[in-house]
């Protein structure tokens, strides 16, 4: 039996990283960890982000996984240099695949960048960016993951945002969709941006940094399976993640308040 | 020992509620149960909410409550009549208040109603105002929440939701806000409703009816405690029940998966 990959968010926006890496690897056994009774983390301290992604991680590791991606820009972004020294298995965030695309994609020079509070205050990726060369406009947009959850994407309440969050952004080519949440966006902020900016999410580009670094399980005819670890409610995330698709298992509800023992109340459990 | 009161909400608005009925009865005990991992009810639906609700009221009358407050919109716009049949102890919901205070402050008998989108398409409130021959505007305004629980009530973002939702509110001499997050958000939407409408908070006004129709403990020197039971990540919810303030208390995490259970769990926990 091969080892599973496990993938955590704090929620359902995860899920399209997930989507895209079982595009990419049909035969590979994943584990998806949804923290939807903590969700969101874009406006929690830095130092809360940190904790959660430590137990987190602890929990897929004591599951056995091959790796972990942190399918979270936040916790990519606050969490994920202190966890690679502390984890003993390879850790994907998807901070990295987002600015090496953005470089690729950009002619100009002149790239933007919008996420969660969280994720923006920590400069993880205007750093990055400009340390690449690049000249970089930031902007959270922190309502753009609650229209999304409330199945507002294509709404006027969306317009409306995203008018009012793009409303000062220079002329750039390229702009990250820094939060999983955001390719369900895409319409709206395209329209919005204009058609001369590329848009790069960061889901697809990460999915295609991960299939490209783990080694195949070999041709295989038996599709992998997707074991779901939920902390939240069980009806509203199975909802999303029909909607979303393509990430079909086992949904298996998890007590976030007894997440550090939880080794021992899943053991047994399969994965 | 006097039996406490049970407070119920999907989440932290409720605590407004709360902080409104302790003004009102100081030497109550109370027990706020706040379902912190399945909130918002707004958007869930309508046989969901109620039945999250009806767990939640069983939990409390296991806890020996002399009545209970839903202290939700949506819970009680989508609950409380089949919950009032089942439950043994007196219930208080919040839109009977907010719509008998409605009739008391218009005068031209036009009013409007917002909330969430749960309680503006269960017609709860327009109903009745109707039914008291009053016309009727009423808005879903679903991304107002999450400004709250975003802490950016006071925010460019705040007056452009603002402007967008009540952009053709008609000629109206009273706004129920009909949610209990919606009292933080009163100075930009009484800025953008205008200073001739009267805004009227179901939180408030919820308290004054419960007060009324509680037999008082009689004079004591003795302050009232408070016990929260909170589903969701202690530490935000005590980060944000400091901020309201005036509802200090013991705060007790609940695995929300085993609520059906919880009555064995909790026994023995002093309320």
């Amino acid at each position: 039996v091969s080892r599973p990959i496990g993938v955590f968010d704090s929620g359902v926006g995860g899920l399209t990283v997930l989507k895209a890496l079982r595009q990419r690897l049909p035969s590979q056994d994943f584990i998806y960890f949804s923290d939807t009774a903590r969700v969101p983390y874009g406006r929690k301290p830095r130092e809360m982000v940190r904790e959660f992604s430590r137990e987190i991680t602890a929990f897929l590791e004591q599951l056995d996984v091959v790796g972990i991606v942190i399918a979270c820009n936040t916790a990519s972004a606050c969490a994920l240099p202190d966890l690679r020294e502390e984890t003993a298995v390879p850790l994907w965030g998807v901070i990295d695949p987002g600015v090496e695309a953005a470089c690729r994609a950009t002619g100009s020079g002149c790239v933007g960048v919008i996420g969660t509070k969280g994720t923006i205050a920590s400069g993880a990726y205007q750093d990055k960016l400009r340390a690449a060369g690049l000249q970089v406009w930031a902007r959270a947009c922190p309502m753009f993951v609650h229209l999304v959850e409330e199945g507002l994407a294509d709404s006027e309440d969306a317009r409306v945002l995203a008018r009012h969050y793009l409303r000062d952004m220079p002329r750039i080519d390229t702009l990250i969709l820094g939060c999983t949440h955001y390719p369900v966006l895409v319409p709206v902020i395209q329209e919005v941006a204009g058609a001369a900016v590329t848009l790069v999410s960061s889901a697809e580009v990460t999915a295609e940094v991960v299939a490209a670094s783990v080694v195949r399980n070999g041709p295989s005819n038996s599709a992998g399976r997707v074991t779901h670890y939920v902390t939240g409610g069980v009806h509203a995330y199975q909802h999303t993640a029909e909607t979303i698709g393509g990430v079909e298992g086992k949904v298996i509800p998890l007590d976030v308040t007894r997440l550090a023992d939880a080794g021992v109340a899943v053991r047994g459990t399969p994965a």
